[in-house]
């Protein structure tokens, strides 16, 4: 460690209380070293490192890029730093200007990003299975309300719902992404440093659409960010929620629906069974990224302005909150692919009722005579015709995420042939 | 009650249990005669009401709007309703084609988009005490890291970076707006009608951007916006519970700031204090806020896809989140406008060892060379500037909060004219 | 206001901020006012007070306990104070030795000791209500596993799981009681007085099993104790909840139970509905509850030692998480008391897989292969028995819920009487 | 897997989706294996296995036991089984009139009873450890309110303050022992067996005091008990967070506290930062069980009767919440054994203030004129005797929770000599 108080000899078990788990520090590792990248970049452009200085310190940087060597340090951030300095002494001089604290929220910002892109564009594919589905399998179902069977509907109307609902995640998630998308990168301890640094270059080495200026919130936003990433990824999973609490009950009882085989697991005990436990696993995890946002926000408030080490606990459950919505995500698509619809259902006649009402107001009626009358006769009108879904269009979504992700992938390109 | 099912005659505590308390309702009762409204004039230009119909409708709907009396019925849709119908036969008609389904959720979107707007121009209120307080009151203070004195700061820099958060909360809220602003009308009890209504007519008439297509998720998505929008004003209240800590700690033993006597309050038993409990109060109003997302989270969460009476339970953390968060927003602005900065503080020398260090990179030594040199000799170089704050422009954002408020007021007196 | 600091005149926004609404304040009135009697009391045998002053001071606390007037000023505490005073010179007497901050400690502890016997004893009716229905009402119906059917089970068996988990309940709120049950009087600002008071006395006659020995705990204990009751009331809500997600989903396509028509209501546009609003209301409910104890936690969290004003906002939470709770209590037992079964539902037979499976094993067989030839025959053993359930014993719990109330009513009416 | 669906073949990812990490499952093995020697020897007693095959079953589960192999099959469960019939035929009967459903609620039954021993022993240790700070560092400082000097207290009321509150937690944790002490072995998929089990047997011979007789409860309580337990950690981490946010603030500009240098860590950037991260992570592990609640909570609710897969998703945060109490308990008793106060801090006079109308009182004044009186003339008569903390005993406690584990580990190796 490059930076310890003194007497810490004996500190062990201290030390692990304080420190992130490896496998943590390790996520972050690419990130780390794309910052630093660009960071010696700017302090050789400043004069704060010679060109041999700067080429030696990218060369053992790429290698760790490269390599991905097991952090074994305190942080990611020290053992980038010491990995560096154990090859050449140009490692003295890459922290120059910054902190860990800036580093940190530098490599989550990164990681952010790319996990916003992936997530969107996982959504996209959900999105284009239930649109698939919505057209080729628009079947009448009865449409419920209170559980309960209320009015004709269909599995192209259902599926189309959460069209419409992942969108408006999509466009949530696509503002959030606005709002990470600035460099905090010079931040350094939470105010600033002295030196002469150059923050729009590394922003813009770095792909950032712009400087977050303000070195206090730009260091001490952390985990505000990771709190909006996560209050999107609540939504993603929320709609995910819905759809599997839908399929898990329209495919018992009610029949409607048929998961195939390889979606559902058995019993220990009871030979008979295929279970749902993929929806149920879904269904569980919507409340863990729930919980993932609740802990980041009892982490973060009530501090004080200024670093608090507090801060560091939120890392995990940004990154458990990503993955339990991406795989969601992916198993959903692919189980929406192949859900198949039955055509072995009943529905029950008076679902027709409030069609019965509206027949007696096109009559003539008012709707209020027309309810009462219905509702006292208990003879119903039907139709047939399956309402057809009107899909959003998202297309240039589709478009606009495709372009994040290039652009993301551009900077790392650019960054490793600095 | 117009569509009670039988024998209800003696279930009193039941249906107790089962409302809203009227004064939540009441505060729906001006959107809901906005949504009368506009649906008349749709169902007029429709065919389903004579002109004269229409007229009498609409006048009565004017007179509950200007009279505001107290909300008697189930709720306040039955009761404009009932009231429209004692005074005209053709309140048997304004119901027709729609569900009290989709006017509560068409009443929410109405009260969210005025809730964000009035938010929005208070958030920018507080933007300009902060951002004068910065200017006007600029001068070097310790910054803290981990509660400890760390590093030279300002009060200024202080000030812009809750700027800083604060514009981002505000860019949060718009896209959020965003969001909000699609009219729900027309999706009945969730799965549309089978009269023929005009849904582009009605959104247009109430000032929506556009129609929310899928009936399903038009009457579903209730909680979803809501949670949408209180999860932004969790940010405005984190940002407001940081500031107000700082304030609560600098006012102490720091001595740094001096809070006016008349936001500060008195003990029963203690004949010197003089208690910060306005901070203290946002800072568990901020919790509240949480609270509210989190009650609105956990109400919405596993429930299949239809109109289910839990939604009904959003309503009241709705308008306490609201209600809580700009009540803060306008306490705190006017504490920052007349909050003074003391001279008399203590700043510890050792806050320079970083710029110590620095010097000493500037005169050749790599960093981490600098940092043990620093940390070994413990004197410290000093500097006397104030460090001076960036702050962001928000013009722009202001112009745009203010115009949304002007087309909302349009919308109002249009739709009161017609 | 009696304590107020300087230039307050015109504070009249702020002061609104800081104060809790007056119908908080109205609840804690009877339990202030016998806190007050008993302070009294102890003062008079201390010589604080005159026997004279005393006799005034306790007649004035009674008129106030029999005539429950309006709350009007900052709060109860002072309110009562004031009333008292402009009776009789005494009143300036009475909060000798104390402070607000553990007068609302004392009330609030007071209103959880009375709340908890409610509740206790509302469960204890649900408990007998569902009892009564194992016995009464028991039939063979489908055991579900992940919402399919799965082994055979009865409506007695059902019923009898919700008796375990309240008596559990039941166990938890007895054991959140005597922690509550100790008198936090003493403790005034949060480090007791110089006064010679006599805390033994006082909890004595208020009726608390023992003192709260140090006074920092005893008035910072507040928001712990009500965490812990909410805590309890959450289980409660928990087990009710499951059994409104139960019965609403058996009286739907299932079909088991039958929701007698009063506990059910209509739609405005569909005439045929019957919804069973109550229990998705109970449902809702069960995440109010557990948001007011997520909104307390969050209220208390990271608070520094000594009062602080925060712990004024977990007033409201305990309020409306004991009336949900007690509301949710007395509708389901009333529910229950009339919930029928219908023997109009079907049973698939090969929910006596397991059964099968067993018969092969008591024929000699592993459990093993057994389970792997019924999986493969699938062909079943049927058997006709009804599952009966084995209720636990809570006759001792009821008796001991019983005889608090009994001592609570007693120490009310000897303070009363003092 | 030896119960699995047809065509799982290619269904890898589906299921990594849906089982646990296998490092948690690890975590279950001992108690799964005790479980099963219990299981078997009733199996035995009741006929379903010979003497041989008990004998032979047991020898490879006390293998499993001694040898600790990491589990590599789909759960704990079904690797016991598998493992056990590797070696023996009489492994296919092992799992005779039993569900993983009930296997999985009998091993956290175990894990829980003996977390809470090791929890409330290291509770002890930290009670210890105030105790002996109380007694050994009394010294007066100011007391706070609102973050501001009050009145006099002393380090010893403020130590002894959080021995109350720890002991409270104690008593709320024992009861929730109690609550899960019960042994929910026999409850099968939910619904029991129709095979001739001995519950009682088993029960006794893993030191529950009783069985939970309804079957849909023992195996439906899943999540509930956890959630008990980590509402009761999360009191005691709300206590270590309070003491913790009073080191940082009495360790910093107040300077009451010097924390040991090896309890604190330094800055990469800062070379003179001492900085208190043991105490801040801490505060931010109070969140994480707080969230870990919340996560158990939030899996639970809404579900319907019967194993729902959901349920699994609680395991995880039970463990991290146990973890996360012990490790802070651990550090932080250690930490107040090594704390020490200085001489070297402020007070301010009108501390007194309070005191000094108390003294007025006594020479007879009302205390509403003294505390006026006070007010006005602003100075104060001092005293200066250190207020001396009255400590709770809690000898009882100590031995009843050695004795609790004494009870455990002798239970341990009844079953493995079994």
């Amino acid at each position: 460690m490059l930076w310890e108080t003194n007497q810490h000899s004996s500190k062990d078990s201290v030390q692990r209380f304080v420190e992130e788990p490896k496998r943590l520090e390790q996520k972050l590792l690419p990130y780390d070293v794309i910052g630093n990248l660009a960071h010696v970049e700017m302090l050789e452009s400043e004069g704060y490192m010679s060109e041999e200085e700067a080429e030696a310190a990218k060369r053992e940087l790429k290698n760790i890029y490269n390599q991905e060597p097991k952090v074994e340090s305190e942080d990611v951030h020290t053992f980038v730093e010491e990995r560096v300095t154990e090859k050449t002494e140009a490692g003295k001089k890459i922290h120059t200007g910054r902190s860990r604290n800036d580093q940190v929220v530098l490599d989550t910002h990164l990681y952010m990003k790319e996990a916003a892109i992936e997530t969107g564009l996982e959504i996209i594919e959900l999105v284009e299975a239930l649109e698939d589905f919505s057209k080729n399998h628009n079947q009448t179902v009865p449409g419920y309300t209170h559980q309960q069977q209320a009015m004709p509907s269909s599995t192209g109307l259902w599926a189309s719902s959460f069209v419409d609902a992942l969108v408006d995640d999509l466009r949530m998630l696509e503002s959030v992404f606005d709002l990470i998308d600035k460099s905090p990168l010079g931040g350094a301890a939470s105010y600033g440093t002295s030196l002469d640094i150059d923050r729009e270059m590394t922003a813009d080495l770095l792909g950032f659409k712009e400087v977050q200026q303000n070195p206090i919130y730009a260091v001490g936003g952390r985990g505000k960010k990771e709190l909006m990433l996560l209050q999107s990824l609540n939504h993603v999973m929320l709609d995910m929620q819905k759809l599997s609490e839908d399929v898990i009950n329209f495919s018992e009882d009610q029949q409607i629906f048929r998961i195939p085989d390889r979606f559902t697991t058995g019993s220990s005990i009871m030979p008979q069974k295929k279970n749902p436990d993929i929806l149920e696993m879904v269904r569980a995890k919507a409340e863990e990224v729930n919980a993932a946002e609740l802990a980041t926000r009892g982490v973060i408030g009530k501090l004080a302005s200024g670093y608090n080490k507090d801060s560091q606990a939120t890392k995990k459950h940004l990154f458990s909150g990503v993955q339990n919505t991406k795989e969601s995500l992916e198993v959903l698509s692919s189980l929406i692919e192949s859900l198949q619809v039955s055509e072995n259902f009943s529905m029950n006649e008076d679902v027709f009722a409030a069609y019965t009402a509206n027949r007696k107001v096109e009559e003539g009626a008012s709707f209020r005579d027309a309810y009462t009358d219905t509702k006292e006769q208990q003879t119903y009108e039907t139709f047939s015709e399956t309402p057809a879904p009107k899909n959003q269009t998202y297309s240039e979504m589709a478009k606009s995420w495709k372009r994040k992700q290039r652009e993301f992938e551009d900077t790392k390109e650019r960054v490793l042939g600095l």
